[in-house]
């Protein structure tokens, strides 16, 4: 049955959107950049979060909310800053609407903000100068502070998911008493997010620093988590950022030492967003749909009864109905679809192109025998089940499931980490198999500048367990103490 | 221990804002009209969106994200609206800034919108025209939609969580086959709101109808749940709308019904706000602080070591982490709090102040004798407690305090509850009394508002239990059928 899928090999870039569409995740909104996320795509939006929100609990985080809207003056303030986020986003320069006499509804110019109101690109600038009035001393350190909030940064080219005007996300934002306390911080969470990655998303990422270039825009340091998807291209997946004193100076953050010394505080700041749904569906999905890892599937298990006549699917029903309660006590969650107006057909291409992990069909047949008909999403192998001990079976295959998911992107993210030796090299590899590519660089700005500007490929990480290793600059011929890692990214 | 909270009976309004600073819930920003919501009061609105998510689940309901921004011609589409929210609202005209080349940080001249954007007071507009894709046979519904956002409405009088410019909540947009399972989803949701606001905050609720002056801008039929505050003021906690084929003809949302039929939707949306968080503090706190029904408290059980010596405090926190799984395991969320930086008496005032339910306090003598001292914070009674089966008698005492707190609102509201059956009593009702004053009003918007104009007591609803009684309208004197119910309000 075609589910009017692009193939992935014709066109990836119409293959997930297709993909997005298709199964219902989210869609292009009435207004330019913002998209509409569906039920479906929201649904797994909220596994992330939940999952997500318990690990900064359990590191100490609480969560609280801070306002959509910042002066724009206080984006002036930290300057480097505001190079980086008060160019394009969105201006709220009026405070009313009115009726012209006419019929029409007009800005009222009458209604004039003082000071313009910039709509969050993110929140450093408002948090640090809350922060000023919640630290005093060294007892209030260190402060965890997260928000799940939306961001606005105006795009012009906008993808669903992966680039978007408005996006979802959290935001973490902490205060420390000193230097290597915010770095042991700014490390920690980036744990958490490669945690999060491999163990739920099921997705293999490098951790590792940003070049100076590609540094967030106030940071010492930023570190990220880097992901490779199934067109050899690279996605920034998380980033967790040291911000030294740099928000502490520029909003007056001080707070008394132990020894009575008034000093500034040390920050880190750390976020994901929506845009992890599309490295999700980019790194796992095939040309039948998505393919969902069953620790963040929404629905884990779907169960489609075949029958005739009213007593097959009375017989059935009796039957789902002793194991579904079962598996609900394993903690999975699982779907009887016995709606009378769609065929069998109809509903396994549908599970199929949702990417639900594990479909069980049940005939008269299956009945009589004792069996069902099982499914696995991932590798679309079928198998014939006894009905005894099915829900221990269900709760290893899960199991297995979100291994072999893992094990397939690991694989190919092995295949497509490629060392190259010359710039000719380098060129000819981004061209043919892509992937991150392992390449000595002088360490200048200007080199890294023009690489990406003649081959559209980046510094996606110096990564944190790199190996010291002589050699010389594929660009500039000049030495270098280590290989860094290249991409073309999304 | 004085906690600098201005009484209640001396300054209403006072006692609560220093509530609101004084327990850490929640602040005034640097940007007009918009709060920071504190760690402390965020974790209140966590437990309320938990629970209230699972109610809708439980309902059928699904969650899904819309746009932030909505082009100002959408107001226009729906006549009613559009008077309603298209006013104080938040337009984004341009979608840059820039340096002016002399250091200031300006908005780009060259980046201005083609159309306004109007920052979300409410998403019917944008959810609707969104809704015409998702909706085209009777197989599509109902659809039961659920959004949590932030949204904003220009405010210059504004007051922590009761108006705010930017405000969090959860707004419910349906759509159905018939108006009668539209008002039907109405009135269910208004349960749902009125079960949570009794069973959860313990605070009793009206159910009603709102008159048409006071109807939610393109509603054919606004339900509300009013409560009573401790000033005997109202405050309306929650809303329920029967839009009608209002918005479905506005944006041309149509199905084919069984019969084959082309005919427009019909829809229902209702809504609960971080309002919420302020009618719980004014509706039970006292003037030692905050007091909470446990089922909405981020801390229920407190427990404070008292010591002097290192081998003291060890035997106490042995016996805490025997006791501590025990009340976990029950479902109690507790907290030990053995910071050696603070005094007793200092940690007793702080949890006061914050409203824990239940404080325990356990010293050598108690060690000794086997007993704890516990003090509820709705009564501020304390009692020694037996430290065998001391897990069950918490679990009880939670039970019990939870029932108390609501039984004092539910005998407060039935004391301020009061007929008059003339305008000077009415008059002397509202300045004396207070309360909700049930009276004969004749039914006309005239009347309405020359009453609100006069007193600024309004029709809070007209309950859904209201039995029907002839009388003379306060006002007018004319013949009406029964009593509405009156109040100053929030």
């Amino acid at each position: 049955m075609s589910k009017g899928i692009t193939s992935k090999n014709e066109d990836y870039s119409q293959w997930y959107n297709d993909i997005v569409i298709k199964a219902d995740l989210a869609e292009h909104s009435a207004v330019k950049g913002c998209m509409v996320i569906k039920p479906y795509g929201y649904s797994i939006w909220e596994k992330m979060q939940a999952i997500l929100d318990q690990k900064f609990k359990d590191t100490g985080h609480s969560n609280a909310y801070f306002p959509l809207f910042i002066p724009k003056s206080f984006f002036s303030k930290e300057a480097a800053h505001v190079e980086g986020f008060a160019t394009e986003c969105a201006v709220v320069t009026h405070y009313r609407l009115k009726n012209d006499g006419e019929g029409n509804i007009i800005v009222d110019p009458d209604a004039k903000l003082e000071e313009e109101l910039i709509v969050r690109p993110t929140s450093e600038t408002i948090i640090w100068n809350t922060f000023r009035g919640w630290v005093q001393s060294y007892r209030d350190l260190p402060l965890l502070i997260n928000q799940w909030a939306n961001v606005v940064r105006w795009e012009m080219r906008t993808r669903l998911f992966l680039r978007t005007a408005e996006f979802l996300w959290q935001e973490g934002h902490t205060a420390h008493a000193t230097s290597e306390e915010a770095v042991a911080e700014t490390e920690k969470m980036l744990d958490v997010y490669a945690d999060f990655a491999e163990n739920w998303m099921a997705l293999p990422v490098v951790k590792g620093k940003k070049t100076p270039n590609e540094r967030f825009a106030g940071a010492l340091d930023t570190y990220c988590i880097e992901a490779l998807m199934q067109d050899g291209k690279a996605l920034q997946a998380g980033t967790s950022h040291f911000l030294g004193q740099n928000f502490a100076k520029a909003f007056d953050v001080k707070f008394t030492s132990k020894e009575g010394k008034q000093e500034h505080v040390w920050a880190s700041s750390w976020g994901v967003s929506t845009r992890m749904i599309g490295a999700l569906i980019m790194a796992h999905s095939d040309d039948q749909g998505l393919v969902l890892p069953p620790m963040l599937a929404p629905i884990q298990v779907v169960i489609v009864p075949i029958y005739k006549t009213d007593e097959e699917l009375k017989a059935i029903s009796i039957f789902v109905s002793g194991l579904m309660p079962k598996l609900k006590k394993m903690g999975v969650s699982v779907k009887y679809d016995d709606r009378d107006t769609q065929r069998p057909g109809f509903k396994f291409a549908e599970y199929e192109l949702k990417g639900v992990p594990v479909r069980l069909a049940i005939g008269s047949r299956d009945m009589e025998n004792g069996t069902v008909e099982l499914a696995r999403r991932d590798t679309r192998e079928k198998f014939t089940v006894n009905q005894e001990g099915l829900d221990y079976y269900i709760g290893n295959l899960l199991e297995d499931i979100q291994a072999n998911i893992y094990k397939k992107a690991a694989d190919y993210r092995a295949e497509h980490i490629t060392p190259a030796n010359s710039y000719d090299e380098f060129k000819e590899l981004l061209d043919t198999k892509a992937g991150f590519i392992t390449a000595h660089w002088d360490g200048t700005p200007e080199t890294e500048q023009k690489i990406k500007e003649e081959t559209k490929a980046t510094i996606r990480c110096i990564p944190l367990d790199n190996k010291l290793e002589e050699g010389v600059c594929i660009y500039s011929g000049k030495p270098s103490v280590q290989r860094v890692l290249f991409a073309r990214a999304y």
